[in-house]
């Protein structure tokens, strides 16, 4: 079993993370090196609005049965200044045309910063920290308590890029949205694993993939294919990638993907090029403050996704 | 009385304006308009590092015989990157020649941004804030519930300036120490008091004010008259300036100063100008943020500083 | 006889230091050491657009018997992106209310980079450039024949402040018209003289001094009166400030300055800032690239301005 | 006969560029549309100082039989601050362990810039401009004589990525070596064909390459195996890439590239980023300002190159 808290704007590839993770953290592999502990959702303003990912982890928590797993809302707006959202990409209500029951259950008394820093003085070594948002939340725990960087057992995103944006030509949307706290967390002392636009893009829901998830039940009907499909258009060859997933996945199985060590520097001052991930791999006898991961296998990461997406189908009926 | 929260990174010249508080917090004053009831003090990282900005606010809390008030620490370093410190002005201790007795107590459990979420809180429209240090625990603060910009009764601070610098030609010393915390704070929403070196420089500690401190027993022989000493050149037409009193002096009696609203940018993307605070009195139709000092009745300041500084030499013997 | 060349981009204040170049130019200070030769007159789009400036220093040149004096246009825009302007200041034409009689002869051939460049090659050691507009021109010759720097007896500009702008609370005009060659011009290696806003416009158009203009003939009647009421209130106390002339003024009596060595630098990076002429007066062991002028004697300056201006108005009828 | 002004900073890919240029330029090819017409060599400080550049292009024009083409001195140093140096790249003097034999003429007179203005004046349309080190003296002619857009028939050069930099993550050599150059002439109105490391370093010279090298007289002996063995290590798989000569390549043949229609804007303001060629694809209503190069036919590439290069050893002997 391996701890995490997510800290997610759902946000469409956020959602089908925290399905990832549903189907993980399922009792059919209690016993496996390749199950979850979901210790947490904390929520940040990002793809839409803070109350709005916030209402989306609450009904996802319910629909993917996630039981108690706490949900506990953050950060509205990025640290300094500029607030972008992508509505344009997940949609007004951030789930695209997907429309989850409303959950029964409200979220934690408290704010995420709290809860994050709480969460791991209490268990020191033990939770893996996986945040697919802007890392507001991230930044002001670890400006609120430095101890955070030594607690955590590792740090994985879902952001950045070391060719190319997708936002605008240089910056990613997850850091553009947040560069100074990007800049915060990736200064911080620990090594964050980076999973990027470089990857990310190489696993995307190709017709087959698509012709998968079709049979999984509600898990399919209600969330995936609908999902998938506002996402992106799918054809045999390409379609929409599911950034966030890819954090998941690492944790369950970080053979999935390359990673090397690398100088990460997140530009908060240029005209064209804030939210930057400025990655050298030449690290010379500089620290290298991250992993960044290189290539993936497109092959068994969905081999991993649709299998557990299948065990989660048939629990969820 | 007037329910106050010093946010300070002691810091001679935050010593004299702790002095200026706990004398205005003396029971002589009690029913006044012009008393203080100083609700908390918290430290930040500044003139010195928190640790021994900390341990100043420890040993003065005894010396100035504030009782129970409690002391709690806070951000150690800027939001982001850059952290200066001011020893050659403050000494290596942060306070100069000055020697006081070790503190018998400690300080307060928690962090400084959490005791003033908390505190403004629990009695919305009654506390002030008084920052005069770096603003980075009041950045985290307004970042990680943005509400204490109602619930403050309003926030005076000593920082920046309209014309020129101090650490350097464009910046004042607080805040180039955190200009994203800077930007953060002027941004939120409220209307900031800003006392800045336009007219902090304009009171200085002269012979005459000097020797009005020399008797005030312990209070003057150990405090007063070698922190001023210490921090500049004493003569008859000038010497150093107590900037941080300004901003308590404030607090007591705004009749002191002349203040013009104003829009304050400041400047976080400069080569040069980092930390600058961009002061427009031409405010158009935008929404002044700032009410900025243009000008100070410096005898009226001495009497009330000096007034107020007799009552509490009188009080600690 | 000082031999000056001066680059400008009239301009009411363009217009009236032109005019106090033309009054110390008539032969009845030809043997006097407070006169000058103008070996060229080179325009820059700033104030207004470049062919409005050189139209009218054409026509300046003419109405002021400037003789054969070589007007040659230069650079229409600034060296990077922005170009501003400020026609609000100058009226549409740039002479406000002034009209002069159209000029028979046209500009000389060539551009003002070349001009500058060739002129001063052919005196090494005897030109003063005196540049009151942006400084896209100098920049450019600068970089075209980095020798200019020796070649030029002096550089002195009207343009940017220590303390506070005028276009922005940051930014003098001239130095936010083009920051990029601001800054080229400050680092090229020889010692700027800079007469900024700090003193310029202590110097104002009263109505004391507009009485004295009043009498002057056609140049009173159809420059130098409108221009100033155009240029800003004339009262008892104050008016606008004939910022360019000061300038011209410089070379003629630098006494009439004072002028401390410090190190200048443009900023050109800023958000709130760019064109900001960032002023250090501690200079430690760096090289002084500017002597800035702190102070001048405004009575004398106005006895200089107005005795020289009788006497050209005596000239011109 | 396609006319061609280069300018450049030799510099060992500089100089296989040149032998391609020199090539193309033999009487063999007069009649046909893959010759050249080089009008002009103009040279600027680049991969090492202008002096050394400048002596490079004198011997090259000589080793080449480049006849009577004039070689002419630019800039020395950026516009703009940053000077920075390849000479780890190129050698201290430029050209790696190549040792031609010393020229016998010296440069043309005058300026680089003024060669660049009145060599595009005199036959307006006809002239492609050719850039393969930084853009000073292409921003300087623009600036000093803004038709040049206008007159040029064309500008190709070697610079910038729309992924990753080569001398830091984010920016390519050429334009991180003078990134206010490249922005003006990025924006000076025309459509700048941009050869990027996206391209360039796709073709580099392997064991066969070098293999076909070999056996070409005093050209392959003197220039292009020592040249290229000192640029990197070549192997079978792979070895150094000739940038600049790309250029060239593209005026022959454009045939051999792919290009994009973009808006490129040249990061200026960066922490890590100046010199970045942040390169949109999405253009939107935009007007376009590059054609990006994103692919080239390696194969064809080469048999151009070597065989334009056997026909230039056939008459150097």
């Amino acid at each position: 079993m391996k701890k995490v808290l997510i800290d997610c704007d759902p946000g469409i590839d956020d959602a089908l993370a925290l399905a990832l993770a549903a189907g993980s953290a399922t009792s059919d592999f209690a016993e496996s090196a390749n199950s979850l502990d979901v210790v947490g959702i904390t929520t940040v303003g990002g793809n839409v609005d803070l109350p709005l990912t916030t209402a989306n982890a609450l009904a996802l928590r319910e629909f993917l049965a996630l039981g108690d797993v706490p949900v506990t809302p953050g950060s509205a707006g990025a640290l300094l200044r500029h607030t972008v959202r992508a509505a344009a990409v997940h949609g007004s209500t951030g789930l695209g045309d997907v429309v989850l029951p409303a959950p029964r259950r409200g979220p934690s008394e408290g704010h995420a910063v709290d809860f994050i820093v709480e969460t791991l003085r209490a268990a020191p070594g033990e939770i893996t920290l996986v945040a697919v948002g802007p890392l507001t939340n991230l930044a002001l725990a670890v400006r609120r308590e430095p101890r955070v960087v030594e607690w955590a057992r590792g740090l994985v995103i879902m952001g950045g890029s070391y060719t190319r944006g997708n936002h605008n030509p240089a910056a990613e949307f997850n850091m553009l949205a947040d560069p100074e706290a990007a800049a915060i967390v990736f200064e911080a002392g620990w090594t964050v694993t980076m999973l990027g636009l470089d990857v990310t893009l190489t696993a995307t829901v190709t017709s087959a993939v698509l012709e998968r998830m079709r049979p999984l039940g509600r898990l399919g009907k209600e969330l995936l294919v609908p999902a998938s499909q506002f996402y992106g258009v799918v054809t045999a060859e390409g379609g929409p990638a599911l950034h966030d997933a890819c954090a998941v996945a690492y944790v369950l199985d970080p053979s999935l993907f390359t990673c090397v060590p690398a100088v990460v520097n997140v530009e908060t001052a240029g005209q064209f090029t804030r939210g930057m991930t400025v990655t050298d791999f030449k690290i010379g006898d500089r620290r290298a403050n991250a992993l960044v991961a290189t290539a993936m296998d497109v092959q068994r990461f969905w081999d991993l996704m649709l299998g557990t997406y299948e065990k989660l189908a048939a629990r969820l009926g």
